[in-house]
């Protein structure tokens, strides 16, 4: 089969569109003949050579896909040759082929075709755990997403409106307009408003309950003072830094949490829980059409060099996909 | 009746038995006739000035007592006068008398003296909303706890045990033998040895999963190196500095959580519901003796002075009780 190999870590032209071995589905994995893969900031980390992949999954970039499934491991019980599914991956997406552990697969939510299913499983699954699962996002809560127009941002707006938050986005003006259709009530021009004044305005000074956060360092002091009594921050990403000083005294005044996670790290048996319950929560809202993937656009998959060169230009609104 | 005033912020001889107004139960209040009051290190910032009662609150010292109910107001359906309790204070326990929400009454457990009670609302209220609300202490896990040797680490020891944590203290080498009489696993001197490495190396360099801190800044640091996948830090004390730097790349790699609260400025509303709690999962262990108050010794509240000195210097193990 072909997958993008990245010889020597570097810019968007180290992704090659090359022959490699086929996958064999190991005990408890299925083999998914790719239909999309869907691109993730993640993936231009690793490209650069700054994340490098978790012991024993796949070299190649991409960690999530949809497809069909064309071979069976030993111990698979639940899935079959034929079937349709999204799947989240330790990584592998930009290929024709992948191999996949059977609790990491979702089934193509109704509605959407396989293609589009590919837009899904990593942000789902990443705001579900954080938002969910760890900050534990409430009916009536305010919500601020920290890089609203990404595959991350469009996802957390509309999950955070579906389970009864009201929501808020830093993000480019350009993308405002967008993210008010999703749902979301405020829109802050980050480069030119200083949010915590803007979130304080609306909220009667009350703050955000939950802080999703893509930028880390840079935004952890204003995080912190945007906060709601009892809130909680879930950095997913360090796009501002990795260190910023934490003032525990106005944290505590706060009675607030700062947590960081990250998703492709984690163990096969938690991300098949974090799996479980994206399918028992979020897959009912996906299928009644309250949440849909936000697609920018798609390209080949031979073509991923000039997705990468988009994601770092921020220049999408949504995910962008990759076809083999 | 007769209280400790604070006249002017200061050192111990800033604490003046002084006759004062009577208190009267307002709505959903009651007053209890103190049969004694512990002391708390947040009591000492009081004296210093640095901790004001919260808006309503008695201007008096003193977060808990225990004593008999004197006097019920309006709208007090469960509680009655004769009734031997103990109580969660806003402030005011330094006193012969005191109104106290009925939200924040405890029963005397079995098998204690209602002098004996004194010493277990606030650490209880602290130690389980921390390590149980907060952090989801579960069965199985490692805790450390910092200051091992106080009324709230004295306290938190035995519940980590009673919880079936494996339980670990930073405390001075002369109150180990007392810790690990009341269930610790490893008693850490903080003073000659490093806890990263103490605590890594009887975890087969796992960690921590639940860290209780009352020292902040300045072991931020390591209270994240000591931290196990998954860990949670609760901080209920800044002993050692409100700020300090976070790497929030190290915190990701170890999917933690930093948490920070304080019991005393939450609502009423927030401090049943904490109190329920206590009532409903850490009582029956008291009821059971699996958990006992350590008690330092007794003195009588006139002397609150001479208390205070005590804790200052560190030179107690568990709670310092104060007799009206």
């Amino acid at each position: 089969m072909h997958a993008i190999v990245i010889q020597t870590p570097g810019g968007p032209e180290a992704l090659q569109w090359t022959e490699v071995p086929d996958p064999e589905p190991g005990p408890g994995e299925v083999v998914v003949e790719v239909t999309a893969a869907a691109v993730n900031r993640a993936d231009v980390l690793q490209r650069r050579g700054h994340y490098p992949p978790p012991p024993g999954a796949s070299p190649y970039p991409g960690l999530e896909c949809s497809g069909v499934i064309t071979a069976t491991g030993p111990g698979v019980a639940d899935h079959r040759v034929g079937e349709r599914v999204c799947a989240l991956l330790a990584g592998g997406g930009y290929a024709q082929r992948v191999a996949v552990p059977e609790g990491q697969l979702l089934p193509v939510p109704a509605g959407l075709s396989v293609q589009e299913s590919a837009a899904l499983p990593e942000v789902a699954c990443t705001v579900w755990s954080n938002v969910v699962d760890v900050a534990r996002l409430r009916k009536g809560d305010t919500l601020l997403v920290h890089g609203g127009g990404g595959g991350i941002g469009t996802f957390a707006v509309q999950l955070g409106v579906a389970l009864g938050a009201r929501v808020m986005v830093t993000a480019r003006a350009a993308k405002h307009d967008r993210l008010r259709a999703l749902g979301a009530d405020l829109a802050i021009d980050y480069t030119g408003t200083d949010f915590v004044a803007a979130v304080r305005e609306v909220t009667d000074g009350r703050g955000a309950d939950v802080v999703l956060d893509i930028v880390g360092g840079a935004y952890l002091g204003r995080n912190i003072d945007v906060l709601a009594p009892g809130g909680r921050i879930a950095v997913i990403g360090l796009q501002g830094g990795r260190t910023g000083e934490l003032d525990l005294g106005a944290l505590m005044a706060k009675r607030g949490t700062v947590a960081a996670t990250t998703l492709r790290a984690r163990t096969v048996a938690d991300k098949a829980r974090i799996v479980r319950g994206v399918r028992e929560q979020v897959w009912p809202l996906v299928d009644a059409g309250a949440i849909r993937p936000v697609i920018d656009r798609t390209l080949p998959m031979s073509d991923a060099a000039e997705a990468h060169r988009l994601m770092e230009a921020s220049e999408h609104l949504g995910k962008i996909l990759l076809l083999p």
